[in-house]
């Protein structure tokens, strides 16, 4: 399982403010903790930083990596802004993300092939989100098509089939667990999710999120945007892993276990 | 989910000393515990207390009915036992259970056809633990039809697939995942399990188990047998049933955290 740590996100009121007063030890310290905290990559986003989106995704990617070189996933829908972005990643990063809708593919596609990065691929067309999981197969299928004329190869496709809330349409789960096996027979595509979508609306949103993730990851699911400092969803990572044979001897689980992660 | 509550056990040490003292109380309140927790049936299990199974039976289901008129699970391999526990219960109970072993099942099969109760199915032919999912379903189907050939209707027919550790065998979640799907399709029958037996010899036990049952859930697992005061499990079951929508708005989910359950 890919652990993508969601921490770095503009829309968390400590990692706005630190943003608008580029207080690098505030960024530097929430990338560390992630990264020990089991996160592969780390997502950044700086879309509602007041200095701009382009210049603060540059500070960003400079002060992260002052903190750790580790593979980050640059969360912007702006083609000048993953171009800056680009150049300065130490590591092959994710491009989060394109959708099926022209203007969110045309012009950041090339920029991805080029660069040979990974990129997120939302199941989502013009302006509608997916309800069931053939509406979400289908739109991964075109966008696929649509990557593959591009010449992107299988391993850089991340799929990301929506999380919807169970809150307000009960059947979301079921459907985006339909989808992951679905969208997977396309190729050597990988699917991920930003899981915490599906309590919306509900008390005990770790718990519901830490059950659906391990469902997802029973289903197939390849990697996740969670926050690793909860400590519910690493435990439902390294338990998952293990009932699923997929932890020799239960190793992982145990050393999990002894250095507390969960 | 039927929920079993696995508590009154003469393997737990308070429990056998209540039995070996004939302490109703203790007895009552295990009783009453379970089913405030969410227990539906409530095992009864009496096989290492000092006075006799067949008198610590009968005592035992007379206390237990003395706190609450719950249908219980008559858990002895032993047809005495079970002569004599039939004559006592109040509700329609199940009895825990046969298995492919000729001199498990021939005496008790016509007792439980005779007295319309439910019966758990051990899919263990024998002397032989299953290992694989193929196993599991081949003895179910041979426990199938010699239940059939009793005239044991589907619904009373509870398969229990049986569950072994992942810290010895690492597949073994997985086979019994698939052994669930496999096994209803013989008929009208339900399938249910003891599930702390996956977590034997690892840490963190409650969180492997409820895990396991929430995967179980939903590969269709219809009940279990467990400690419904240990708020993972019914953490796990709450949960699940929300995320595969069979939790109308979530609103039992909500109401048991509202109620403390977990």
């Amino acid at each position: 399982m890919i652990i993508i740590g969601e921490g770095i996100n503009s829309s968390r009121k400590a990692v706005k403010k630190a943003l608008d007063e580029k207080d690098a030890l505030v960024i530097c310290n929430e990338a560390r903790a992630q990264i020990e905290a089991g996160a592969q990559f780390l997502d950044l986003n700086c879309a509602l930083a007041k200095n701009g989106e382009p210049e603060d995704m540059k500070w960003l990617i400079e002060t992260v990596q002052r903190a750790a070189t580790v593979p980050l996933c640059i969360d912007s829908p702006d083609p000048n802004v993953v171009t800056g972005a680009l150049k300065l990643c130490k590591e092959k990063p994710i491009i989060n993300s394109i959708t099926a809708q022209k203007e969110r593919y045309s012009s950041i596609l090339p920029l991805i092939a080029k660069e040979h990065c990974g990129v997120v691929a939302l199941t989502m067309d013009e302006d509608r989100m997916p309800h069931t999981a053939e509406e979400r197969f289908k739109c991964a299928k075109n966008l696929y098509n649509i990557m593959k004329r591009e010449d992107i190869p299988d391993e850089d496709i991340f799929f990301d089939p929506l999380v919807r809330p169970i809150s307000s349409e009960p059947g979301q789960a079921i459907e985006l667990l339909k989808a992951i096996p679905m969208i997977k027979k396309l190729g050597e595509v990988k699917v991920v999710c930003g899981i915490s979508n599906i309590s919306f609306g509900l008390p005990r949103r770790s718990l519901v999120n830490s059950l659906f993730l391990s469902m997802a990851i029973n289903a197939g699911l390849d990697g996740a945007l969670i926050d690793p400092l909860d400590k519910n969803m690493i435990a439902a990572i390294r338990t998952t892993e293990a009932l699923l044979g997929k932890d020799n001897y239960c190793m992982n689980f145990i050393q999990g276990h002894r250095k507390g992660l969960f």
